[in-house]
C-alpha cells in the first residue's frame, strides 16, 4: 500500500460562532490548512468532508458540492461521510484511502459542524439521530442519558467514581488554557466539576463537552508528492470498526468493540504496541469515554481506567499524555469537525509545535473518534520522522 | 490499480412501502444481493451506504452503522456517503477505492431512502437541502423549479420540445412494464404527458420522476476473490466530478460540467469511446435530464438530445438503448438508491439475464448518477467478459 502524510492542518476558532455560516467556518478551515501546507488550490485532487446533520441544523444537505464550490475548486470530486461524531476522523480514512488507491496524490480532508445559532431541530434533538431512531430515540434517551448509563455501569462494575470522572476534564481543561481555538480555554476544578448542575444522574454539566460551531481541514500527500512538503507526519495505521447502533444490543456497557477492534487493526498496521504511543487524542464527548478509552486502547488493563487518571497519568509530562491540547471538553464538539481537529493536533504536537502545550520528544500519536454511543470507533496513528 | 468486479446485485420492489422501515428495505436489498453473489456475511470485509436525507425525512443519521448492525455484519468498517440524488453511485465508487487500494477484497455497497409515510420533513423541502440552502432553498424554489429554470433555457437554445420531453417519459415507462420491481409499471402516451398537469412551468407532473422508498445493493470484488464468482460484471470506468451548487452560478444551464467532466475521466480510464457504450442508465429525475445527459454524455452533438429521442434512438432496439429497465421516471427514485439500482440493472442486461427487457449483445454499459442540479456527476462503466 502507497505510504500517505499529512502535510497541512488547520482549525477554526470554536465556538459559538453566530457571525460565520457553516460555509464560511468550512472555507476558513480551509483556507488555514492550505496556507499551513503552502499548497495551491490547483494542487488539490479531491476533497473529502466529514459533517454529520446539517440537513436537519440548516436545511444543507450536498456538503461535498458546496465545499468545492466555495473553495474554488469545481470540479474535482469531493464526497460527503457521516458516521455522526466520528464523521470527521471517517472523513479521513477514506482520503486516505483514496490515496493509497492510487487514483489521487494531494486531497483535502474536512470537517465541519454549525450547532448553535441554527434554523432547524435542536441540537440535542438533531444529535439523537446519531443514535437508534425505532428503539432509543424515540423513546426519549438523550446521549447524555446513553453516556449516564454506561458511566453507572462503568462505576457499578470497576468502583469507577465521580472524583475520577471529574479529573478527565480538569486535566483537558487545564490543556486547553493554552490553545488559541478553544471554546472554554478556562482551568476547573475538581469540586466545581462535582457542584456543576446533574445533566443525567451521574453525568453532570462539566462532565460533557458542549455544543459547538466549527471546522478542521488537513491536506493529505501520497509518499511521491509528501517529498515537496516540510516536515510530514506519516499515518502509520488506521483502523474502523462498527458495533450495534443501539446499546442495549451490545454484550457489555463498559467497553467499547469498535474502539477495541479498530485500534488493534491500525496498531498492527503500524507495528507498533499501545506502549510506544506518546500521546492520544481520544473522543471526551462524555468524560466516561475517556476513561473507557484508555482501557479500550489498551493502555491499561480492562476498568482501571479511573486509576489511572486519579494516578496523573494523562497529564502532559505523565506516563501517557491524552488531550494534550484540550480535547471535545475544552476546545468544545463541532461534532463533524471534531475527528479532523484531533488529527490535526496531534500533526501540531508531532512536529514540535505546540508550544506551552508541547509533549517532549513526541514522536507517534493515536487518535480516537467515537460516532454515537460507540457504534463506530475509528483509530489513526500518526508518526514523525524520528519515529521511522 | 486491481481490477474490481460486481459480483452480486438486487434491489427491492420500488414505491410507496408504507409496511416496510428503511432498516427493512436496506436489509431486504442486502439479502437479495447477498443471495445472488452466493455470498455470505462473514465473507463481507466493509459496507458503504448511500443515503441522503434519513436525518430529516425519519430522524435516523449514522445509517453505516445500522446497516452494519442490522445486517449482522459488526464489527466491520460501515461507511454513509451523501451526495444528494448521487449517494448510491458516490457509495459505489467509494466501495470501488476501497478495494483499489488493496485493503479489502469483497465489499457491499448499498443505496436506500424512505421518502413516503415518514416522520420528517415533506419530501419537496427535505429534497432542497441538495441545492443551495442560502441562495435557493430560502427564496422558495423547488427541485421541479430549478429543473424547469433548466429546461426553459434548453428550450429556447436548442429549440427542444414538450413533445421530445415526453417522449422521454413515453420510452422509460414503456420498459418500466416489465420490470417487476418498478413503482409504475404502465405505458403513457405522448398525449397523456403533454396533459398532466403542470409542475413549473414548462415541466409537467409525466416529466416527473417520483417519490419513491426503496433500496438496491451490490456486492464488489477484487480481481483475486472475483475468480470464484460467476459471470463477474467489471468496472472498466469510474468518475467523479462537482460543479456550483447554485444553479446560477454556472456559465450555462444546458450542459452539466460534472457529468461531462466525470465521463471523460471513466471513458479515458475504460479506454473506450461513447459509440462503444451498448447501453446506458442515465438519471431522468426530470426528462430534461436525459435529454441533456445523451448531450453531455456524448451520445450526440450539444443541443441534439431531443431530436436523438424523438428519433427513436434510445429504444431498447434503437441505436443507444437508455434506461432500458424503466429508469427513475418508472421504477421510482428513492434518492439515495437510485445509483446503485442503475448499476444492478446494468449487471442484469450485462449477464444477459433481463428476460423481456434484454438489449440484444450488450457488452458494455454506462451509468450516470447526478446530484442535485448538477452539482455532482458520477459516471460509472461495465463490462462483461466478452467485451474484454
Amino acid at each position: 500500500m502507497r505510504r500517505v502524510a499529512i502535510v497541512g492542518a488547520g482549525y477554526t476558532k470554536f465556538g459559538e460562532c453566530w457571525d460565520k455560516s457553516l460555509r464560511r467556518l468550512a472555507q476558513e478551515a480551509g483556507m488555514r490548512a492550505l496556507a499551513d501546507a503552502q499548497v495551491e488550490g490547483k494542487d488539490i485532487e479531491a476533497l473529502f468532508v466529514g459533517n454529520m446533520t446539517a440537513g436537519r441544523f440548516i436545511g444543507q444537505e450536498h456538503l461535498s458540492a458546496l465545499a468545492a464550490d466555495r473553495m474554488g475548486l469545481t470540479p474535482i470530486p469531493s464526497t460527503r461521510i457521516e458516521a455522526a461524531c466520528a464523521s470527521g476522523a471517517l472523513a479521513f480514512r477514506k482520503a486516505l484511502m483514496a490515496i493509497q488507491s492510487g487514483q489521487h496524490d494531494i486531497v483535502v480532508a474536512g470537517g465541519v459542524e454549525k450547532m448553535t445559532d441554527v434554523g432547524g431541530d435542536s441540537a440535542v434533538a438533531s444529535l439523537m439521530g446519531a443514535a437508534d431512531q425505532e428503539w432509543e430515540s424515540q423513546i426519549g434517551l438523550t446521549f447524555t442519558g446513553l453516556y449516564a448509563l454506561i458511566t453507572r455501569a462503568h462505576m457499578q462494575q470497576y468502583g469507577t467514581t465521580s472524583e475520577q470522572l471529574a479529573l478527565v476534564s480538569v486535566n483537558n481543561h487545564k490543556n486547553g488554557v493554552h490553545n488559541p481555538n478553544a471554546q472554554y480555554p478556562f482551568e476547573i476544578t475538581v469540586e466545581q466539576v462535582l457542584k456543576s448542575p446533574l445533566i443525567a444522574d451521574p453525568l453532570r454539566l462539566l462532565d460533557c463537552s458542549p455544543i459547538t460551531d466549527g471546522a478542521a481541514t488537513v491536506v493529505l500527500a501520497s509518499e511521491e508528492a509528501a517529498k515537496r512538503f516540510e516536515n510530514p507526519i506519516w499515518v502509520i495505521g488506521s483502523g474502523q470498526a462498527s458495533d450495534t447502533i443501539a446499546l442495549h444490543d451490545r454484550k457489555s456497557f463498559t467497553e467499547l468493540q469498535a474502539t477495541i477492534v479498530s485500534s488493534r487493526v491500525a496498531y498492527k498496521q503500524a507495528g507498533i504496541r499501545p506502549e510506544q504511543v506518546d500521546l492520544v487524542e481520544v473522543h471526551d464527548c462524555f468524560s466516561i469515554n475517556e476513561i473507557i478509552a484508555i482501557e479500550d486502547l489498551g493502555f491499561c488493563k480492562k476498568g482501571e481506567g479511573g486509576k489511572f487518571v486519579e494516578a496523573g497519568k494523562i497529564a502532559r509530562d505523565g506516563e501517557r499524555p491524552i488531550n494534550t491540547m484540550g480535547g471535545l471538553k475544552s476546545i468544545g464538539h463541532p461534532v463533524g469537525a471534531t475527528g479532523i481537529r484531533q488529527l490535526a493536533d496531534l500533526v501540531t504536537q508531532l512536529r514540535g509545535k505546540a508550544g506551552k502545550l508541547q509533549v517532549n520528544d513526541a514522536k507517534i500519536g493515536l487518535a480516537l473518534n467515537i460516532g454515537g454511543s460507540g457504534a463506530t470507533g475509528v483509530t489513526h496513528i500518526l508518526a514523525n520522522q524520528n519515529a521511522l
